[in-house]
């Protein structure tokens, strides 16, 4: 800032300058600190913060060095500024010599951005609900891929061959099992009430010298609910498997993160994983995995081959300087206001139709009986009425998580990020819905 | 058009208006083309046309409808405008179900987006060397984990457990073989002059009942030169075994694309896998796989584990669109001519400091022995003057791609997309670094 | 979209494509509605939506057609894409053969977007409380020049030298009155209770034969209140000479818009001037003249002299679209409400420090005395507080409006766009300040 | 760089930051340079160095000081960032009080921008051919206005009401005469060859008591030639009278420079004026006027009224840049060839259709009869053609600059910053256009 002052004398009155660079300071503030406390920001940054400090970081990148001379066979040298554009100047990816997180000598910024990510996702999921973690890494992948690349670094720690998995009608988890060499192990659920869970007595029964790891579910459609995480990681401390939980998107719920917590604490978690997208609101692309366990999440690290783009790192960390963690815990708030005025706005549609709302726990979803419906007419339905994201579901079909569901139903679902406008819309559709099909 | 030329009435003379009307059509003629004909341009783009096909095209993802009532756990919501732009509009990923390459009904843009890619990369990859192929894949991921996935595809067809890798010194694909649930069963090469082979004789005689596939490689770093893939081809179809190709930066070079074509046509390839970023200039994350067997592609394709980030994706696609054919045409040209100017201007200096140039084929890489230097200090002054990509190796270090190779020794690259003041600037640079070291 | 959809054939289920097309249209539906409706929507647009009409309405000009062979000495050629940026495309600027607002051939875009322009400015005016004028032109020139190209149109149409102009101390309009070829006959106000006004009576004996107009002024800083423009208009019509009006920053204010509105109903009004970066938020450099006298403002049009920057029309347009009337008028609540606030809060303030608040009407300025401090002090301790915009006047001054005005004084505003911590946060470093001082 | 270092501690290995930390500054070289010499760079800038320099400066000004209570009328608040992209940040505007170039206080960094494009066009004036100037102004204004403004100026300084016009037939130079409270003495040429000039002695004869200066022209469309400048000096000089050249496209003429200068040397020069568009390839809206006389061009400054618009001062800012000396120099060449190939294949086309090129000087434009050819005709073949820019002319009208021209004729130019593909391709077009016409 002093040279800054030299250079400019003569170009302006001396006190202008002098307030100019006060104010250029300030503007700077929120970067400084952001670089000694390396947590989350209280209040969220607008765009151009987030800006300034991607062109600061990814300027440290060799690539941009004008006096360089680059002889490699691979120096992020791009065909246009566009490209640039999409990874906000980090073209270098993430990665090195085949370890995911390892600093990247040609690119200083890169590997100075991944570090800063990383701590923040740690910092993040701390103060949204689970302290008791001591790492988390953002990887270039999202959930599927995440949870493979952790199974396959299990299949390499743990002889044996199968994975338990409560079901859960969910292809990726299932592809990932298979995709990481080793077997799913399904477990079947039964019905209580409304909902679909699956019994812990019934998951530890099916341990054996084979089993290397549970797969448990916080988040997933009704009627299935979340698995009880904490009997979980209990049984598998006991039996000294691995225990993975897929987060897929409950980082937005305060109660599920507090059961992750308790899970911890009462037994043995190796590693959750969150979707980027579901919970921080980024393009899709990315999931945090985190754990109690550094050395784990280290293995992980090393078992990933080769580098990766940098993209949805740069998305996680831009998202979470935009919110906040002010902005975050508002948006939770909004989240809960609006699956409220969701559940409240369905109760009469479904009187005045014959049908009921389902007692089923879920963070985001609420769902109805589609009794005197065909699913199918209200899924096409309300595609022409351009509802996106509901689920009618025939009892028949995959899908409900267990065999035999007694009622065909229709989940909607208010999750973070969702507008008021869009639930309220969405109940007026309903109707037109309804009142079309019964026309 | 008919209707903008209605819309626009009065606001200027209907001749003014029809005039304009003819320049925009024409503006938007390379699209109209691109579209019907699904083919890589021959002339390259600029920015502005590649803006605005993303534009158009995710504009027609159902997150941009203003009149969509969104209710879904997942809706491609994005906490503000910057994270959109990071992927080009299509927030929604790639993938749908834990396919990915299947059309996303929340994301009609982005499954047109994806299939006008691939192919293009089709295309692209015919048009440049390899016309015997019928499906390519652009996959989010770079090609070690791109490799881990055709591996783990191969596990589910094939029994057997060991995938033999000719010796190439190169951490990424013996991470993908272990990823994918296989293992390693490496082939040591021999040194023939100066530069490292593996006999297609030694690969054969390797091969048992437990082999379910040969990784070769056709570009890496000196002293290791590309594996002879047409005889391993054949050794393939002969013994029924799958063949794919690491040809991580080869498609800049029409003889190794020559090669490939020539290893379809004899023996056996099921894939080949390029990186984005090393032969098309975008920033690191993506990778091309490629083969004449449709259904194998398509088996890898439904192998990955949910969705994906878009980023690599339209990385690429803007990456082909700016360059074109000839575009690509004249980098390779260029290429070459990198190439020779930095061999030529190697040669003096060698023989100034008493070194050679190594007699060792590669497609972009020049070395020279450092017989009186310690490859160490050689490396400490290049990174001093910012030379970013050169190796400097001692023979007792991995790298060199076997055991006792008997020379240090310097790798320089003219890779695809390096500019001549590059390798004119190496050579003044190392000329100094030998002179520091020696001073 | 038709053809679109025939283009797109066979890259999506047709179903996806005829949904995403769905989305594309309501996307532009606004766009649509502003061609046919050509007024201020209701509803403030996104950047986003600004962005494509630009970017549609540009693409219309002959410098983007690719099929143009352009041979004229000025073509719109810019150096680089970054300069299109700025003016969003709109290269060619505004005007031709000397007219400003003219079609331009070149520019098919350009001139509808011109004209949209003005249509948009006419109904602001109009909706925003002056419905009786016919039409409205947005300059490319700050108020101060525009209040110059109307007197220059004036000295061409009437005899004479003089403008009469009711003191307030401020430079641009006199600097205008001078630079049109005209003399400013300056009439001194009086002191009325605390303000200062320029009683009518006094301006009507000030006409002459060689009087052309009068130039009035709606909003300046206290001590001065607005003039009386109902009886300067009757003046004006009664004598037959010109009547402008330097509205500066009153279309915020819904009370000196009626004042206008009054104005001209009951006398001679040619023209009112208001600045676009005072009432509607854009960067400095616009105004707006508009008049119940559609020929009038075509003279003015006409005296201009050759074509201008198109810059500050489309950030009128892009301020108008992205405000919308709705917004505005929220906005002129909230000015209301923070003035409500800054005056509340100066009141015990004043009165601690022994000074009082001064009764004197205006739309956003409060005005407190200054009896027991040095105005100068007070100035240079706001501006180490970094307060920006405030007043400290000392009687002896030029800025009073009138010779030897009793009170020293400070002026500080809420005007429209202000927000409310920038008032609050005043109140405090006010205080800081009498502080500091009396210390 | 030292705090940055100190901030980023940990981050990533020392010698890693320190290495990126090297590129940062090597990036910011040239603005460093650019600040201590504020000359023109030899070589051409990129965009994202000019997107540096802007967001730099800008971040200098209060209204991007969060810690700012902002409580004037006028703030640069804007409704949205897109309005700042508009600007570059320069929200301000330029000007303060009424004096355009006065440093003001809420804007630093304004200023700063201001007071440093001023020095460039200073410098790149000298250096392309006026070295004996003392001062240059960028105005947010066109050439029209510009000429307006000084002439105004003038109007203020010598008694009298005559400006002596060389008659050159167009409008925006007669329309500032007219504005500024002057009257157009126009002086008729006559036919030398095929060329019209207008004698200096004419111009001579025809001063009055009543003329104050002179405004001559160096470029125009044929027939018309440049003035003789440098006699017209001699006379401003001999007569005691202002002397302005409206040298609207001459600095891409090193000739018409030389003209400049000459005239600077031999007599009186008060201003002239260029064309920032047609000169420095910006959008349409700003001029540059210089003197040897930094007084008067300073009294200019004084008597434009009220602030005014950045964007066409960062216009020309950003392009001077972008081009550096180097690449202005080439542009020159360019055109110069371009000139050249369009008379030589001009040449062919008029002998095969029975007509000639006409000998007439100028810097862009060659001249063709069209004496064989209704030259409305040849226009809107021409038109259709999509050919932009092209006149053919009736002797009849006003547009040759003399009465009873003895030819019809088409002017075609190769302007600077023309492509050779637009002058090949009006050959082509011109070719087809008279075939269309004749058949």
């Amino acid at each position: 800032m002093k040279e800054l002052k030299e250079y400019l004398r003569g170009l302006a009155p001396e006190s202008f300058i002098k307030r100019g660079i006060i104010g250029l300071k300030a503007s700077l503030d929120p970067i400084k600190r952001l670089f000694e406390q390396r947590r989350v920001p209280q209040q969220g940054w607008n765009e151009e913060q987030v800006r300034t400090l991607f062109k600061l970081l990814s300027a440290l990148d060799t690539d941009k060095d004008p006096g360089a001379a680059r002889v490699g066979e691979r120096e992020a040298r791009i065909i246009s500024p566009l490209l640039s554009e999409f990874v906000a100047g980090f073209c270098h990816g993430i990665g090195r010599s085949g370890v995911l997180f390892a600093d990247q000598p040609k690119a200083p910024g890169g590997s100075i951005m991944y570090r800063l990510t990383n701590r923040l996702a740690l910092d993040a999921l701390k103060r949204l609900g689970v302290p008791n973690i001591k790492t988390a890494l953002v990887l270039p992948l999202a959930t599927g891929m995440s949870i493979a690349l952790i199974l396959a670094t299990i299949r390499q720690q743990k002889k044996g061959k199968k994975v338990i998995y409560p079901r859960a009608d969910h292809k990726s988890p299932l592809k990932a099992i298979y995709l990481s060499g080793l077997e799913a192990d399904i477990v079947q659920g039964e019905i209580v009430g409304d909902a679909v869970r699956v019994p812990p007595s019934r998951i530890e029964e099916r341990i054996t010298d084979d089993t290397v790891a549970i797969l448990s579910t916080t988040t997933f459609f009704p009627p299935r609910e979340s698995d009880d995480i904490k009997e979980i990681a209990k049984i598998c401390k006991k039996h000294d498997i691995f225990h993975v939980i897929n987060n897929a998107y409950g980082v937005q719920s305060e109660k599920t993160m507090k059961n992750i917590r308790s899970a911890i604490d009462a037994g043995r978690v190796d590693a959750f994983v969150q979707s980027t997208d579901k919970n921080f609101l980024t393009p899709v692309g990315g999931a945090i995995i985190a754990s109690p366990d550094q050395q784990f999440i280290g293995d992980v690290n090393q078992t990933h081959a080769g580098r990766a783009s940098a993209a949805p790192i740069i998305q996680f960390l831009a998202s979470i300087l935009l919110m906040g963690l002010d902005g975050y815990q508002k948006m939770r708030q909004e989240q809960l206001e609006n699956k409220k005025i969701l559940k409240e706005g369905l109760i009469p549609i479904a009187e005045r139709w014959g049908e009921r709302l389902l007692a089923i726990e879920n963070p985001v979803s609420c769902t109805m009986t589609l009794t005197n419906f065909d699913p199918n007419k209200v899924g096409g339905a309300l595609y022409n009425l351009r509802v996106t994201g509901p689920r009618a579901v025939l009892p028949s079909e995959w899908g409900s998580s267990i065999d035999g569901y007694p009622h065909p139903y229709l989940v909607l679902n208010a999750a973070i990020g969702s507008r008021k406008q869009d639930v309220e819309a969405v109940l007026v559709k309903l109707e037109k819905a309804f009142s079309q099909i019964n026309y």
